[in-house]
This record gives structure tokens, sequence and C-alpha cells, in this order.
């Protein structure tokens, strides 16, 4: 696979999708693989340069990831597009590297409960697999070495714990950064976080971890996750997490909405003259492919309802809107 | 009725319901008047100290409000409750001093297209309007007369003309100020706002108005509604509209989210911190009044959806949590 990290130039704000992983692995229907690549392929079309395309878990544990390594070559044979895989542990890092990802999605808790029952380990487990991972990364020659995202979730909250101490986060964040993470994601599992204290956690996280890319994984679970966007931006972040149509769910509030929504998030980037990259039309024109493969699974998203403004223009000139 | 400007000192940020006045105008389905004074007296009951109650136009214009003398006749049997109600025009304002409201929220649009559409006036025949409306409050003795809010609809953007220049918001937010408004509200009627227009429009009408308040009217219409909250909180605005349920649409977007949720700005405000008075269980429950009057709408919100957090803790202190 080509890189191009030419194109990552020309944008203000990466926006990644990952609603072929996140998005999924709550819905027991299976997606077939050429629907998945059909949207991935179209996607990527769109112009996002960052897909989760898979979980590199056991299938028995998510029936849905029995394809991933028929998604992921077919993924890498996208021009331009980066391929991460979620890994859970030692294991999924080392098939991720077999199937050539660009870059690999470890994700411990920082919930001690929300670990123990998510991967069976104790945090520091966790963080012992991310450095084998780290030092199985290093064997690689750097050409064709993924990037390492040391992902924390449960980190504005936990279903089992309510509250999650600042100072963990900020102390696994710092481990992760020290072991070698390449980027640090903040994740907001449930839906528990607010403006006001994603600012104070992000600067809090960003004292620990310098200038190392810090990403920010929400949910819009109680409604507040582009309010959450909108908080993060405001502390320098410009990596944001987000699923087409806001596919996804929680184990723990069925009835909920899933990640922040793709296309709604392009919007409020674009409107606020930031970059992504995506044509927005086209990007909302790929729902047609997550609609008829999950006929019963409830899309949301506002622009995909309301259409644009009345003579749109994309303040970050990211594409033309359609009359 | 009695006022009970002390209850005011105990919340930081006013929110106003506007759902039996803006929710209900785009719905042709009568809302029965009981039914619209329940709806009223469990929102006040649940802690919000000022609803918008009705429209006063011609009954011929919005049928919907044919009962708006009995339902503000019975919102002001309720303690504590600032009752609002809409007036385009002089003689609504006439009839709103009759009725004994206590707040006139008087409309017309920075979009000379959409006034003349609306109200079919020219922008500078509403300001005389307005002009009139605060010379005939002045006739009234203070004890008893109603506060007056001066309402800029399509300040952010205009479903026939597309973008509004920000001077005109700026030239109107002051001509509304100079003539006798005792608030300034500014109305994102389509949903063409984004965070960063949000600060920098609010920031420009501030240095218009100075010490006057500020309000903020936002639809969801795009999903940006409580990203924008966030920005206009960042500039100070201690006041917002909102609709239960999200209730309320667009003539020019019929499928469209409406208002933004006041369940969801309750949550908002509250995680932040924010005391807005509203419990918001209580809040919640109210939606049910709603719910089975319009049996055909589609109610949004994600509070609703998903419950509170895990082991939530009003951080504003407004509520006891249901366990």
């Amino acid at each position: 696979m080509e890189t191009t990290p030419s194109r990552r130039d020309t944008i203000d704000v990466r926006v990644r999708e990952v609603g072929p992983r996140d998005g999924l692995q709550m819905i027991a229907q299976f997606f077939p693989t050429a629907e998945k690549l059909a949207w991935i392929r179209a996607e990527a079309d769109a112009g996002v340069r960052e897909i989760e395309v898979a979980s590199l878990v056991p299938a028995k544990v998510a029936p849905q990831f029995v394809d991933a390594a028929e998604v992921i070559e077919g993924a890498r044979k996208i021009e331009g597009l980066e391929v991460m895989a979620l890994v859970p542990n030692l294991r999924g890092a080392e098939r991720a590297v077999e199937l050539g990802v660009d870059r690999i999605n470890f994700v411990m808790s920082v919930s001690r409960t929300h670990n123990l029952k998510n991967v069976r380990r104790e945090r520091e487990e966790s963080l012992a697999d991310f450095k084998a991972i780290a030092e199985l990364l290093r064997t690689i020659p750097s050409a064709r070495r993924p990037a390492l995202v040391g992902g924390l979730s449960s980190a504005m909250g936990c279903a089992y714990e309510g509250e999650i101490a600042e100072a963990d986060v900020c102390l696994y964040a710092r481990e992760l950064a020290a072991l070698g993470a390449n980027e640090i994601l903040i994740a907001d599992t449930v839906g528990h976080a607010n403006p006001k204290r994603v600012k104070r956690l992000f600067h809090a996280v960003q004292g620990e971890i310098g200038t190392l890319p810090l990403g920010a994984h929400f949910h819009d679970t109680r409604g507040l996750g582009l309010a959450n966007v909108v908080a993060a931006l405001d502390c320098g972040v410009r990596l944001f997490d987000a699923s087409l149509a806001g596919l996804g769910g929680c184990q723990f509030v069925p009835a909920a909405t899933g990640n922040i929504v793709m296309d709604d998030l392009c919007f409020l980037l674009d409107s606020m003259g930031l970059k992504t990259g995506v044509d927005l039309m086209k990007l909302i024109a790929v729902r047609e492919i997550v609609a008829r493969n999950l006929r019963d699974t409830p899309l949301f998203g506002a622009v995909a309802r309301a259409g644009l403004p009345t003579h749109y223009v994309s303040p970050a000139g990211s594409f033309e809107p359609a009359r």
C-alpha cells in the first residue's frame, strides 16, 4: 500500500471512521464482507483517510469480525487509506502485523472493573501487553512498521464504577506514551463526558504526553457528543473518531445512540472552516450502503435528515454542495 | 401572579421552555387546552421558571393558539412561573398586556425576505412596531409592566437568503436595545449556526448592547444545537430557549429536528455544574404528557433514551438522580 502523507498536510483535523469496527461490534447480524469493503471504499472515495476496519479478537468472541483478514486485505488495496484495526492483546497485535495494517489500536480500560470484564486482565497486565506489542513493533523495519495507538476506554466514566479519577487517566496515558505509543486516544465509552470535564481532562493529559498526538473518541449516548468535540477543539485536539450514521451502541444502554455521527462531525468541522478532506455530500451518500445491510438498526444524523443550510458554501472548501 | 425574583438568584443559567409555542406552531393537530396547561404545570413543578406558553397571532393564521387567552390565564396561576407569549406586532402586544403576561417576546427577522414573508413588513416597519410596543409598555405601572424581549430570528442564516450579515444583526440588536428591550434574543431559526460563528456573533452583539441580557434560541436542525450552546456559554450567555423532547420543526425542512432538546440542555448544564433549578428526572417524566397528545410526532432526546450515567451525581446539585 502506498502511504500518502502529503494528503494529510492539506487537512486541519483528522476524522477517523470507526463504524466498521465500533459501529458493528454490538450488531449480531453479519454485515457481508463484500459490503463492508464497499462501505470502506465509498468512504475512502469521499475523502476519509483513516478507517478502523475490524477488531482482531477471536472469532468466537465477535463473529462479526470473522472476516477481519479479508476486510483488511481489501482495505489495504485502497490507495491513500490508512487501515486501522483494534487489538486487545499481543496475539491480536501479531495478527495485525501479519495482515499489514497501518495502525494498531490497542485498547485498555482506565476502569479496573471494565478492563477485567472486557479483556480479563488487570490494568497492569494490559500495560505489560502494550509493552510487548511496542517491542514487537520495534523489530519491524520502520518503513512498514504500523503506528501504535494507546487507547484508554472508559476514561470519562464507567458503566460499572461510575466516576473515573483523572489521575488514573493521566497515569495510564503517561505509561502508554513512555512505552512507545504514537498516539493517545481518550475514549468516552458510554457517554459520561461533558464539555467542562473534557477541557479539564484533555489539558491534564496533554501535560503528561507533551506533543504526542491526542485523539478523542466520543459517544453520543447522552447527546453531548458534538458539544464535547467543541471543547476538545478548544484544547487543540485535532483527531476525532466517529461512525457514519452514528452506528455503534453500548452493551450497557441498549436503546442509546452510539458513536458521534461522522457526517454531523464533518459538517460541524467544515462549518467552522476546518478542513477534513471529506466531501460531505459523498459521505452522506455512503449511508445507503449501511442502510441496505442493517435494515433494523436505527441510523442517526441531523444533516442527513435536514440537508445542508440554504446556499451553504463550504467554509473549509472541502466540497461543492449539491444544488 | 407573584413574582419570585429570589428564586432566580439561586440559578446560574436561565432555561426557558418554548415548546408550547415554538414546539407546537408547526403542528396541525390541536393540543387540547387542558393538556397544554398540564404540560406547563408539570414543567413548572419540575423547576422550569420561564415558559413561552402561546403565540398571540390571529387564530386564522395559527389555529393551534386559538386558546391562547385561556392558556395564559391558567399559566398565570402557577406560582413562581414567568409567563411569556410571542407577539409579532402592536396588536399582539396589546392583547399580551390585557392578558397579563410577564414577558412579551417580540420577534422580527434579520432577513428582509423572511420578515416580509413572516410578518409582511419591512424590517424598519417591525422596528416601528417595537417602538410603539415599548411606548405602550411605558404607560403601564412598573410593578405590572411586562418585560420586553427583542427577538431577532434568522440571525445566523436564512432559508431564503442564506448568509445573514453580522453587521445587520448588530444593527437591529442595537436598535431594539435603544428602543427599550429588556433582553435581546438571537435566534438560529433554521439551524445555520456553528460554534465558531456563534462566538463571533455573540461577542459582536455584546459589544452593541453592553450588559443587557442576551439569550440564545438555537435549533438542532443540523445537530449542532448543544455544540452552539457550549460556544455561547463561553461568551457568557446565560439564557437559553429550548423545547421538551426537541419539539418544534421548521417549515423549510419538514423532516428535520426542531428546537434544542430541553431535557438534554438541562443535562448538559447540570453536568457542567451550572444550576438551572430544574429537576431532570421530573422534567423527563413530563415528556409523557407531550407523547400522549402527539402520537405521530417524533420526540427527540438522548438522555430520555439512555438514562443518566451510572452513579451520576448532579454536579450542580439540582436533583437527586433516581436509582
